[in-house]
């Protein structure tokens, strides 16, 4: 038996999220049993307009270049599905014979996954649909870890220590550094391991602790008082004492999320006037989810084996379910795939433990947790025992 | 004969600052001509301090870890020397029986340098006084080009490209990225490699051509209605056509330089308001100039070589001068250095050839001339002639 199967992707990429394309699509073509590979292009909108680019006949060798290259090689989009779409959905569906459905994405994603996967049973229609996590916000729970993440992770330690030590070297100012994550404190979080690569100072603050902006500043004048320069690094959702975001667009995205911005550049400006001192911003932003050098090869890995997973668990009769990685963190790390149901993973939101934050620092918990992800060869740096 | 030398380094770090210290400490140590090694902690602030550090006697597998290590191991600082520092230079100079006195840095630091040397010579002191170029901005006059900035226009070309390949694949926003280069395009510039890396759409605007923002604003507008997504490259000081910066801080550094902030972030909320199209910015900053993963091969072999050709040039008696590169495009990119009078680098400021612009595109003679100093192995991603 031979049978169509279409993948969408949903809501931002990662550095990885091709990986996981390519590892579907070569499990596929190497089942023998895919009839046509199909693409959504730019996600749910190509399922709705029915626009699809057909990936069968792609060269091996341009596949292979999924593995490095970044953002979304089939497009994304931040659609959320409403009820009067989905004829539309099952409509693309069986025109085009698919008989797997494969959908990559966050929370929002897998709740759309879902709701496909109970129609299609509702209809008595014989499609196999999977979700195959990603996002860099490390939010999907269930699963140890989201594709993505560790990437996303590695960016945020190692650029990190990049800018401590730029900023010990030339003690001229504060820098406040921006990352992602406006509500999970996963990616900022990864970003403290600037002070153990470098020994440099910092402060961690995760939207999941609402700051006081006084405390805040009264702790960068002090270490930034110790004259080795010190970076400050926040996540863009960073909240106020009343919960609100310090740097509110006013701004809402397609799902319905408020857009974060500036940050970094708001307390930059706060200990310019409140303490004098000299200070400047960076946000590298859609960097840390779109950069191929900083990616962890764990993630790179992990991402590739969970796109053939999706396709040997439809292959084998599975549907209703997102790919899950489980962890093994005692002596090297190792992990393998385990189906989750798709309805227990729908709109959940892991945030970051609290417990794991304490006033600008963050637990040994944590790093355990992350390490592996972040992956090895982490950068070892020539140390005059200057800071 | 065995003599004491100084090295300092002078300005902001770039991301191969420290390989030219290698080659220059290796030099030294296989000369055996050398008896102490010397760093000023803090560059001008050490000397003045006669706060030093001797290196003759670190590990050669730790002066080799310089060769990856981001930042100013040693240090520096945006001090200008002024008439009444130069005392207090010349007697750490005696002091520390320096006979060999390397100053690594930019246009300010070339002039410093240039003082240095005629104090000496003036005084009759036996003192080599050698520049080692070094700046991201490549606004070093004489030499082809300045170590660092192959480096920060490889970021800048690359991370670019990421950049447009995410704001085609998710096309809900134009993107505008802020690069650095105060008052020289050159960073900003090697930004436009984006769209020629990936086909996405790209709008590039530079310092040294002030923006008519109804004009910018009527380009992003027709740009992002092709539907393919945009990313807008902005460099961090672009002026007005009042030859004021758009976002000016107000803020003065030590040189006397305006500090610029939030370009990209003042030009997207005119994205939001004026065109009423969603808009976000990103800003890596000091990334730009402090990543290890994003460097440019060919500039971490010149500035090895520079800066043993700086041990070079004192050890046989030149002084006076600074180490220039010459480059020979013809075929197979090479180059050679040379001895340039210091007196004629100091103070000049190379910017960028206003020709080479035309209203958010950058011509061919640029790419000519950046394209071997960004280096090989530029990224060949995957395309499904989505863009």
């Amino acid at each position: 038996m031979s049978y169509n199967i279409l993948v969408a992707h949903g809501g931002g990429p990662t550095a990885v999220i091709n990986s996981s394309l390519c590892g579907l699509i070569q499990a596929a073509k190497e089942s023998g049993q895919v009839n046509k590979i199909f693409a959504a292009r730019y996600g749910a909108e190509g399922i709705l307009k029915n626009d699809l680019i057909e990936l069968s006949n792609v060269s091996d060798s341009m596949i292979e270049r999924l593995m490095n290259t970044p953002a979304s090689a089939i497009g994304s989009c931040r659609r959320k599905l409403t009820e009067e779409d989905y004829p539309a959905v099952m409509e693309c569906l069986k025109k085009n014979d698919i008989k797997a459905f494969f959908y990559n994405g966050g929370n929002d994603s897998m709740d759309t996954c879902n709701k496909i996967n109970l129609i299609s049973l509702k209809e008595g229609l014989d499609i196999r649909v999977v979700g195959i996590p990603k996002t860099i916000d490390n939010d999907l729970d269930i699963t140890d870890h989201s594709p993505g993440y560790g990437s996303a992770a590695r960016y945020a330690a190692i650029s990190s220590a990049e800018l401590a030590l730029d900023a010990a070297a030339l003690p001229i100012h504060v820098v406040v550094m921006e990352l992602m994550g406006r509500n999970a404190g996963w990616i900022t979080a990864a970003g403290a391991m600037a002070s153990r690569l470098t020994g440099c100072n910092q402060l961690v603050y995760l939207p999941e602790q609402p700051v006081d902006m006084d405390k805040m500043l009264e702790d960068i004048e002090n270490m930034y008082a110790k004259g080795k320069g010190l970076l400050v690094t926040v996540s863009e959702g960073l909240k106020g004492p009343n919960g609100k975001m310090l740097a509110d667009t006013g701004i809402v995205d397609g799902f319905g999320h408020s857009v974060a911005g500036g940050t970094a550049e708001y307390i930059s400006k706060q200990i310019m006037t409140e303490l004098n001192i000299k200070s400047r911003s960076e946000k590298p932003g859609l960097l840390g989810r779109t950069s191929i050098p900083y990616r962890s090869q764990i993630d790179i890995e992990e991402a590739y084996r969970v796109g053939r997973s999706a396709f040997d668990y439809a292959n084998s009769g599975l549907s209703g379910v997102m790919v899950a990685i489980r962890a093994d963190r005692r002596g090297r790390y190792k992990s393998e795939m385990f189906p989750a149901k798709l309805s227990d993973v729908a709109n959940v939101e892991k945030i970051f433990p609290v417990e794991w934050i304490d006033r600008g620092k963050i637990h040994d918990e944590f790093f355990n947790y992350v390490t592996p992800l972040i992956g090895e060869n982490l950068p070892v740096y020539c140390d005059f025992k200057m800071y």
